[in-house]
């Protein structure tokens, strides 16, 4: 919760935080500010008290939207900072200890700025932090249920758009050589699939910033391959369905995987599905509140390797096939934030009340052409229930409205 | 050009230079990648090689789409280099020396590396420079014809779209008080209309990333405000439409802006038109090739104050009315990048061959609840004729199509 921030400073030893950058897409900022058309804007918090924001004045009114204390300045505020920190830093009545500095920016501007700092107040400390545990990974690691709800509505938002690509792709002729074509007659691509899930996320006030990941054949057993655009669609081969839009303007993020093999799955794929299923099912099964995230990663490791796959935990050096990540990871204002799930991870990284998370187990075999991952967001409630923040089917095998197997 | 950072290197004296975070919507590193779903990257260039990325196993088929040379790690490069940075330096052979760093990124994590770099190399400086005027803002500077084909593409995308605004609110129903009505009888909406572009943006494969100003009366008298989603179209109010769409994936924007007033317009309104475009053509008309960017700027600031206007030359302090922006600035990866037009920038920021720029003179009058911006954006061809990138009309009343004054 924002209002942790206080505590969470004392405890880093942190006289004040600065937040640098836009209020879009800009998780600190927007924790903030909510969002807004605010542009390199400049932030400062001290403990027990609200936050002071300099915007550029022609962005005042924007900024005033926040509810936060706004100063408005004649140019862009970090240009403003870097040509007066003695002024601003003055004004903010911080002269020495311990700053945290946070947001997305141009670290260039920012690495300039904080020279001038340096040279003006040589006793101030600027303090970076591992971006999996800045103080704001901690802050926002408890959803109140305001924010999932909003997870949630993505998450309903998601999962409409994920049946809208399922009912267009089934419905589709098939080549002889199990093409899949348009209604014009032409082969359909990813290209084509992708601009369909733009369309239909953009009409229900979603935004895939960073893309998402529709991936056939050999790019499903990669798993962060987005899918080449040019690739053809085809029945029997595994599809990897990985959709993380956000809400427009910046905010709340959602995430979801399903894979599919049209119209018949090959044998070994249909094997490798049913394990990840299965593993996936062990996993829900057993989520309890307050759970260290990593218990569920070795207990995945553990069936994997069982099974004979290579894991993170099983294996040394870059993993290129098996289950070569980790189940899940928190979710917010960051497509990946805190809880973080590596074996690796310390054990603070709970299944906290107020928790959004991610599982995501998947197996990967790029050489022999295919992958299988299956997703769902989960918020734990205060009650101590792993609720699912959207609901769809778990189908492999996507039978085809105009296809027969012969 | 690219090309050019070998020379812009050693006029800095910069013996390498880094660049941190994703290849998408982080313009110095998608310069280098064109692109691509490779996340939390780092890049090293030295005079005279090529470009080194370290990205993460799972992205390296991603990674190897750039034609660089790709250093797959099993985590994110980013953390890898806060862990490793004795080992990634050595393996770069930078050990002492000015290295600059660049990207859009999390600028708490890139201040923590610095510290881990210095622990290791405390002869090594490390370079930040103003947003504004880094080495990548100088490389990027001129386009050559295929950087300028993809900001005209998008000029041809953003146009339609523009086209097609005016079509759709032209042929509303309009109540008594002179609001407009959408099919369904309701009121339509800021917000309604702003759905709209998002969505005829996406079918093109358009990204209104930051969205776009659509704003009517008072808000159009803030030059940056996007406009309240739930203020209701009316006839006879200023609206001001700068739309700045970018190539989905985040590569080159265009930027464009018309002032419409729907039925009719106030005399007011209209003298305020006809001045901004006077001023418009003026400067269009003594566009030269190698110009300093901020002549034109004079010329209009010196325009607008023989009306009686404010100008930021002629005024001190925080502007609220009259013209109180600069004329313009270059485009390309950035929507705001060199060259830049406040009377205050420096001598090199000239209409040099290959500049992309817009030319977007505007007066705001928010007490009077009106403002007026007309922009569009041009390329200095080589031949030294400076091409408007899209054409629009400049109509400033858009007859109803249902609608006539009584």
């Amino acid at each position: 919760m924002i209002s942790d921030l206080d505590a969470l400073m004392k405890a880093r030893n942190l006289d004040a935080i600065v937040v640098l950058g836009n209020a879009e897409h800009n998780p600190p900022m927007y924790y903030f500010t909510g969002g807004g058309h605010i542009s390199k804007a400049v932030l400062f918090k001290k403990p027990g008290e609200t936050a002071v924001l300099y915007c550029n004045a022609m962005e005042r009114e924007e900024a005033e939207k926040s509810g936060l204390r706004i100063i408005p300045v004649s140019t862009s505020p970090l240009d403003y900072l870097a040509k007066n920190p003695k002024t601003i830093l003055a004004e903010r009545g911080i002269t020495s200890g311990r700053v945290g500095v946070y947001g997305q920016t141009d670290v260039s501007m920012a690495l300039h700025i904080f020279g001038k700092i340096k040279e003006v107040q040589p006793e101030l400390e600027l303090v970076g932090e591992d971006q999996d545990n800045t103080i704001f990974m901690y802050a926002m690691e408890s959803k109140d249920a305001k924010e999932a709800a909003r997870v949630k509505h993505m998450g309903r938002v998601t999962t409409e758009v994920v049946g809208m690509v399922a009912d267009y792709i089934t419905s589709c002729d098939v080549r002889d050589d199990e093409v899949l074509l348009k209604e014009d007659g032409s082969p359909l691509t990813i290209g084509d699939v992708k601009s369909k899930i733009s369309l239909w996320l953009t009409e229900r006030g979603a935004v895939d910033v960073e893309g998402c990941i529709f991936s056939i054949g050999r790019d499903a057993g990669l798993p962060h391959s987005t899918g080449n655009p040019n690739d053809l669609m085809r029945l029997g081969e595994t599809i990897v369905f990985d959709i993380f839009p956000g809400e427009a303007g910046g905010g709340y993020f959602y995430d979801f995987t399903r894979t599919w093999s049209l119209g018949y799955a090959k044998p070994e794929a249909q094997k490798l599905y049913d394990e990840v299923r299965g593993v996936y099912d062990k996993v829900i099964e057993n989520i309890d509140m307050n759970a260290d995230f990593k218990d569920y990663q070795k207990l995945v490791c553990d069936e994997f390797n069982r099974n004979g796959h290579k894991t993170p935990m099983h294996s040394e050096g870059v993993l290129t096939e098996g289950y070569v990540h980790s189940l899940g990871h928190g979710l917010g204002l960051n497509v990946h934030e805190r809880p973080w799930s590596r074996h690796t991870s310390s054990d603070d990284n709970r299944l906290k009340p107020g928790a959004v998370f991610t599982i995501e187990p998947g197996l990967y075999y790029p050489e022999k052409g295919m992958g299988v991952r299956i997703e769902d967001s989960y918020w734990m409630r205060p009650d101590g229930t792993a609720e699912r923040l959207a609901e769809y089917p778990y189908d492999f095998v996507l039978p085809m409205k105009k296809w027969k197997k012969k």
